[in-house]
């Protein structure tokens, strides 16, 4: 595509490095910003700017945060005695998003993956160790760790690495429950979702 | 959705604002740049920014452009005595790309609109006009207009209104043709579209 001005050339080809957005919708993106005030642009700008440059990372949990201790480390009415093991971010605010969970959270930061190089070391996982050393001083000790992982080879591998680590601190270590999801068709789940939900069958009370 | 950080949630709120971004997509594009060199969301604010304070509009075509005349008005090797018609700045990019016209552009900035509001005086008809009437003394004169606009009941309007707009001028007016796509299924073409091409059929020669 030849762009007639370098200025919009510049603007499609830097929006197009994102993720999932090609020329064309750049493109498209680029000439929206053009028909509104300048002002949206300047705010775009601007708060991407902010968020690149000012957010830190919580230094307990290491999940995002504006402070040293994100908002659900720093808030007392969190269980302080459950913390829930995850992958990232977006992983912490989908455990939010359920409001089904009160109690705190470590984010690994990635999860455990031979073909992209990425090893034990590279995760916040030391950090969750010295977490739960320093439990028996604390006012309210750690008692449960919730694996939440995803289902995958690298999700089991890293579950299974985190177990082992684990071990020696005497905690419940549970994961969250693999099954048909809530609105599935028996009809079309995989053989493996399947199986491993009958295994994991719930006895009714 | 709770965020951790308020500078990732206005940066969420600023992207999601951009058309076909949802929440979700917003947050992913975010991390994301989260997760790469602090430079690239700086290059990426700087290009908006400079794109939208900066770019101009051709003073004779009315096309995006660095200076006041664009790249296509400006190349001395474009045929002057044609004139391409088009709604906006993406279908003279989309004409470029055929590689099938070497003449000039007109960019109308919208179309003819009666539900939208826009009529024939919030397009740039007056300049098009103003640009044949001195077409006299020109060293190229135009000889020919060719309206390239979408096939909708907006385009064929803005096109009869450009039509009876230009016959004093004593020009050869036309239009793209309509018909079968290239690689289009004649079985699955819809009854107008295989009408007209009936219509509009090309003898050979």
């Amino acid at each position: 595509m030849e762009f007639p001005s370098k200025l919009i050339e510049d603007a499609v080809t830097e929006v197009s490095k994102l993720p999932g957005i090609g020329k064309k919708t750049a493109l498209r993106l680029v000439l929206h910003l053009l028909k509104r005030d300048e002002e949206q642009t300047q705010t775009l700008a601007q708060s991407l700017t902010a968020m690149r440059t000012k957010v830190k990372y919580c230094q307990r949990c290491h999940n995002l945060s504006d402070d040293d201790l994100c908002t659900i480390c720093a808030n007392p009415r969190r269980d302080g005695s459950i913390i829930c093991v995850v992958e990232d971010t977006r992983d912490v605010l989908a455990v939010e998003n359920t409001a089904q969970y009160k109690g705190l959270y470590h984010v690994l930061g990635g999860i455990i993956s031979p073909v992209e190089g990425i090893g034990p070391s590279d995760l916040h996982i030391e950090s969750l160790i010295h977490r739960l050393a320093n439990n028996i001083q604390a006012d309210e000790p750690v008692k449960e760790i919730i694996l939440a992982l995803s289902p995958t080879m690298e999700g089991d591998t890293t579950a299974f690495y985190l177990q082992k680590k684990l071990r020696p601190f005497n905690l419940r270590i549970s994961t969250i429950a693999r099954g048909i999801p809530i609105g599935g068709d028996l009809e079309y789940a995989d053989e493996v979702t399947l199986g491993r939900s009958i295994l994991s069958r719930v006895v009714y009370e």
